[in-house]
């Protein structure tokens, strides 16, 4: 059930970093809609490792295919299988590894949930096991797209202290995210950036960031109060993807130092329809949509692997010194972006189909 | 059924602010443990209003009565229902406002999403809403404590930009929390709080805080990747209590700043058996717990209901000037600790078990 | 959870025969119908014990009251509480069976289950559970008969070996199904069932029979392949009810033995839309209503406490003989009517939300 | 959601009969179990068409694969992906009933459903979506075996009016009822239903049948009330297999004409624990097993598509006479045995692991 996400829409998502493959099924996707690989396959490029120098060196071509659901490029409302084999195993770099749980990875945890653990790689707590997220998530956002306009575009914000300047959430497009590898659309912000991760990674360290998420055009009312408002479920799907430490939307925590006449969004009259004059709530009252913008920001801790030496244990408690060899990110917020996007928009077209209920 | 949260613990809540009650209904309890009200009454006394002369001013006792699930002193297994009737109700107080959204309340909202709402208060967006949750949590908490010796304590940890200094949270204990009304563990932060609530009230105002919580005893391997992982569900859980507008686990947003080498929690031997020199993670690793404590913290907003007046728009979008005169708190976060160790509770609980098919 | 019942429109029910009450909560009904207690009462008093002098002695009111969700006589759309007080307790009556497991009872299963069990009655087995059924299937079928139209009607076809004539289930009425107390809409076989019963009565036995269900005006397209069919629900639904032993819908068992040409419902062009000639299907298709009335029968067995003695064993493997002394039904058909009719309204409306999704 | 079954132990299917293959996602295994495609294929063989000369003439390997979930020939706790391609694609034999909605067939709802369909074959509502089920039910076999030592034996006992002489429940192996290819361990009867099922197939008709299931070795205390009772989910479980029309449980339908003083089950002492003298039960009281074996019956109809002419009407509601051309079986039974042992699998596998939160 752990890897079932939704309650009308819902993916279901499978495969270890060194198995056959990675895939998913989306069942509720509703029937008519036009649907190819073409339309899932731009997303999962971006996920993609090996983009630039700088990212892992594993190089997979990730190449998605619809097992059911479509005929004759349109949806027949049954679940869509969605498939990517997995091609550049090396299990070899991990063996290594196999007696000695990696500091801060899930090695230890899966050990003591399942009495074993995938003998290479990091099983499901691979970054590997998002493909499977990104495809389905392509579909819902087209959906999204399809029936309401709704568009979604995520960035890096920040890498460790490097922040962007100020984004125009309501103009911002997925272009000028992709303009430089770090998808950050502030220029000189971004530039700093790739020189710091080209130096972290020289240095065999690894960095983290934070990824800001706009979310446009959504209707008012979507949302379920109280347990899977609208704010909870896009949290929950945002810390559910490995890595994330953090979720805020709106003013989030800087917003707790504001006094209420200064954080209340007030109503103001706009093109025929009640709108605010501020976006503090972050596009959500209550749990549910008010029409502005959904705007929130995930946290992405550095990476667990580095190359630099670490005093640690092993499982039996022996003190032993770790050297990750194998490939890996130093920075993975660039990365993180289309992730961020496709469970935005798994959990949006989820509240979509539940409001359609009382229509 | 977005009312019910859980996957074999589930807490279904029901009840408005102004109508009979509100409740809940608490299933999958193991049978044979000891419960009676008294094992409920102290959290809902701690987040019951009136507690000093700055929250809001409504006199409930909030007397929670079990109406099913127990007999003789011992949980039956099967469903808890939880009742707390209603006693201070003043529609009165809120009929004005009836053609006015409430600016960064949810009358927008609902009434897009509904059609319609309760013609008073908050209706199911209201905090007595939590009132369920707080006697469902309970139960909870008292299944972790005698089960696994689970200890679960939160503290305001902010007001506004007043900050507890550290804070041991392998220490910490509810009565140190309890030592002063604004529950903050730092007594000289907690003197400048509670100056700050009364100021702002004084003003008319609101402001917002900070709760951290700490969940101790928790032993490795409670968490389902990857959709139901640990920290995501905590996520959910606090995002669905109102008000909230960030969530963060270990090392959170600031922990984006550091590298890998200093972020990456090294495992050493202690006490027979794995433990962690930092605790960055937060006590979970690829959303499973790791034995150290769980810490995390939930950003709440400054309330949104003030006496200042607010130049908004009515339903119509006719300009209007709004200013509250029902009752209302100018800082929720101290009521909020036993809510936020509540809705931990109900999410350990659930993974304790779903951990144990397993065994 | 399995207390929980639906996806869109979920019940939750709670309470023992012998604690304060029974209730249930009702997650997901639309906003803006008409709703007061007198739209549940009357199936509840269909369902009472005591309607006639050869049911259970036990007097109950169960008068219900709506402690949520409804406001001003109008659903707000949040969860709608149902609480009915348990009056008459005579756990007394019980009490000396507590050592011995009563045959075919749940008291053996439950205290293997549990490990424990209610001191006295049948706890959540007892046919009291089904009161919370009854009031929210109530609201459920008012959301169907003011949406769509819907009737369901259900009847008493058989007890013992005693069976109705052929009743047209596209006519039948509830009136004509009450002319009777043993609701059957036959006069010559409810005469003889009525006979039948006060025999069995006086012999102190019991009889077990067959209770017949309609749903008309179901439109096209209501059920969910693969698991969740019309027919897999409404199986399960009524495999919920106590004392159920079989479920057949359309042709049933009996069409087993037809072969496919005379079993196939063939296509007619009626009222504009297509129908068939026959409805060997009971109104569903590859689990989806296809616009023909559904209709389904459920088997129940004899109630299990009878005044004969009876040669059994206690927990401890002892034999002991069992005469039964508290009150008790020695035919229950007649009050499950009201309870097949509330479990198929909470099947079909929990659909027709659901379908609401693809429109 | 309605392509995922189970709460601790949940199948996803997916896959059209004409699409690229189907297949299945089995998530909550336990971690540690042996398990390879040979543990699988066994069953997927049984319910293969084109066993003997007169069920369908399709000719499919149906070859599984496991796609994640299992390293080194144990499981790892994660999902189990499963897949089977499609080879035999005829979708020719379909193209020319594309206007005319077969009678008792699926078309006509899915076309009301979902405003399309597939444009051949039956889509999800074909006989080949439950391959996904029957390869996820033998995983779910395996670990009952393993872990409990359950026995799942299922055989057909009628075909149209033969019926199978009295099988003896406690002792039936597979290996008996695969004696001959009707699937009933009853030589005499199985002699006549092969005789019966050759005669219709020249018929151009089809005739339907029964299956009886036992499950033995099942542990008191499993299923979960009150609507998850054991029965009620078989039931679901069982009218979610194509061309299902009934489920009854121990004394069934057949039961209602007993009296109580028979048609109970006395309890008895036998090998050190309590055991009972009949098993009008079916193994189940207030929805949890007692420890007897679990003993139920399907029925399903005559196959819908027969070679005889037919007097229906297209979609535009003129008349046509239809014939079938496409392969198809005479009588489903003998191959639906499997399907029906790998939802009983599946059933109980889920309610050994929710019994497991208790212990």
């Amino acid at each position: 059930m752990s890897s079932t996400f939704g309650t009308l829409l819902t993916v279901t998502t499978f495969g270890e970093s060194h198995g056959k493959g990675v895939g998913a099924v989306l069942d509720g996707c509703p029937p008519g809609m036009k649907l190819c690989e073409a339309d899932i396959q731009p997303q999962l490029d971006r996920r993609r490792p090996g983009q630039n120098p700088l990212t892992t060196d594993r190089r997979e071509v990730d190449q998605v295919t619809i097992y059911s659901g479509v005929e004759n490029g349109v949806t027949l409302g049954t679940p869509i299988g969605l498939f990517v084999p997995n091609r550049d195993q090396r299990p070899g770099d991990y063996h290594r590894m196999n007696q000695i749980p990696r500091p801060s990875h899930a090695d230890f945890t899966y050990q003591m949930k399942y009495g074993l653990r995938a003998s290479s790689g990091g099983g499901r707590a691979s970054a590997r096991e998002t493909i499977g997220r990104v495809a389905a998530g392509a579909v819902a956002e087209k959906m999204l797209q399809d029936a309401y306009g709704v568009e979604i575009v995520a960035w890096v914000s920040a890498i460790s202290d490097i922040e962007a300047s100020a984004v125009d959430g309501r103009a911002i497009t997925r272009q000028a995210v992709d303009a430089n590898w770090v998808r950050c659309p502030d220029p000189q912000a971004a530039a700093r950036m790739e020189d710091r991760v080209a130096r972290v990674k020289a240095e065999k360290e690894s960095v983290g960031g934070i990824v800001t998420c706009v979310c446009r055009h959504i209707p008012p009312g979507w949302g379920e109060p109280v347990f899977d408002k609208m704010e909870a479920k896009l949290a929950q799907a945002m810390l559910s993807i490995p890595a994330t430490k953090g979720f805020e939307i709106g003013s989030g925590f800087a917003g707790t130092r504001l006094t209420g006449s200064v954080h209340n969004d007030l109503f103001i009259s706009r093109d025929g329809r009640l709108g605010t004059t501020t976006n503090h709530s972050g596009g959500v009252q209550g749990g549910i949509t008010n029409g502005e913008p959904v705007v929130f920001r995930v946290a992405f801790k550095p990476p667990a692997t580095i190359g630099l030496a670490q005093q640690t244990v092993d499982f039996g408690g022996n003190p032993v010194t770790l050297e990750a060899k194998g490939r890996h990110d130093p920075c993975v917020v660039p990365r993180a972006v289309p992730i961020v996007e496709a469970m935005a928009a798994l959990v949006l077209a989820d509240f979509a189909l539940r409001q359609k209920m009382r229509l």
